[in-house]
């Protein structure tokens, strides 16, 4: 088993037949010991932070495939916190699709002068770049496109298909009484399809009850509770 | 004639007709001492300069008008460095409409990984917001909309006028020898119509001879010579 990339938050190899493993490591995202989604750096490490990150996607992949959304999603080991996918190609060096129901985080300091901390957003879509050099800078549709990332039909499919995604996790988070204010998403290419690829946990977005973040530990457990 | 606003490079007076006057200052945006248009704050004061900027702003608003496209200029005074304009209602608190033919600047601090600094784009069309508190922020036509400063209508009519407006200005340096790199625009609405404001100079444009830059003064005297 071949290790193809070493990220902050899970490990890549390669299987003999093809397909990848990914391996979610206990690193989570934030600053000096304490948790932010948003964060760009390893903040703290918790043991079994990677096996509660892989059930919760694992749930929310099974749930993607039951609506034919396609994903990268093949299946699970819980016990070794890893996950069998397809291969897909990212766009460029990788972009993160995030949706916005409120506006928190980056999205409030670029434009709090219009907007108040917190305020409803209706599944607003922008895209990063993945480029940490650069604090994943925003980017736009037409510049996608002129770089060569993205063309502007893959843009409106992977538009669509965040909405939809972000659409149905909020539901699901919703029945147990929680608000997803945002969620960020990868996308990638195989066969000339675009997949949702990466993970979907509490390590990609922020989530609140009654006003207080849910962390991610806390996600797992209400979400696979019965 | 009361003083409405006080900008970096510019005071902005109401004139007992309904009508307003921009002042230049001899104030100009760079660092320690060293001019740069891409810059947010004031760097240097040369004298003349207001007028030198006034000069060149009054050229090309005198071209854009042969040409019918609409924009706020009626007279100008150049011994005073000041400009009668019409009233006009900026989007939300102001604009930065750029147009790129080439990856300088903050465009090449975003996407450096994707881009040759220099390399050729093609009238590439972006918008900031004008908050010196937060850097300016790029932003998306989609959160434009979103956040009621620009619809989607007045979006495209303003990218079209953008490319064009930046075309005759290329084409006019082009004339001199000059390559136009990147220029910034602002606009405003009047009577529901899309107006370009404020100034077109060496103030607010990337030009360079021979790859080297060509700074205000020196532009405002290749353009203006016979």
């Amino acid at each position: 088993m071949e290790l193809m990339y070493t990220g902050k938050t899970k490990n890549v190899y390669k299987l003999p037949d093809g397909m990848f493993l990914l391996k979610f490591k206990d690193d989570m995202t934030g600053k000096d010991g304490v948790f932010d989604p948003g964060s760009n750096q390893i903040g703290l490490t918790v043991k079994g932070a990677g096996q509660s990150g892989l059930r919760l996607t694992a749930f929310f992949f099974e749930k993607l495939k039951e609506k034919g959304i396609p994903t990268h999603y093949i299946d699970s080991d819980p016990e070794a916190a890893t996950m069998t996918v397809k291969p897909a190609k990212p766009f460029g060096n990788g972009l993160e699709v995030i949706c916005r129901y409120r506006a928190v985080g980056s999205f409030h300091r670029r434009y709090g002068d219009y907007i108040e901390e917190g305020a409803a957003l209706d599944a607003f879509v922008e895209v990063t770049l993945k480029d940490d050099q650069r604090q994943d800078p925003p980017i736009s549709e037409d510049a996608l496109d002129m770089l060569g990332i993205l063309s502007k039909k893959d843009f409106s499919t992977l538009k669509a298909l965040t909405q939809e995604i972000a659409s149905l996790v909020k539901a699901l988070l919703a029945a147990k009484g929680l608000d997803l204010y945002d969620i960020k998403f990868e996308f990638g290419k195989s066969d000339d399809r675009i997949l949702l690829i990466d993970e979907i946990s509490g390590g990609n977005m922020r989530v609140f009850r009654e006003g207080k973040p849910v962390e991610p530990f806390e996600l797992e457990n209400i979400m696979l509770s019965l």
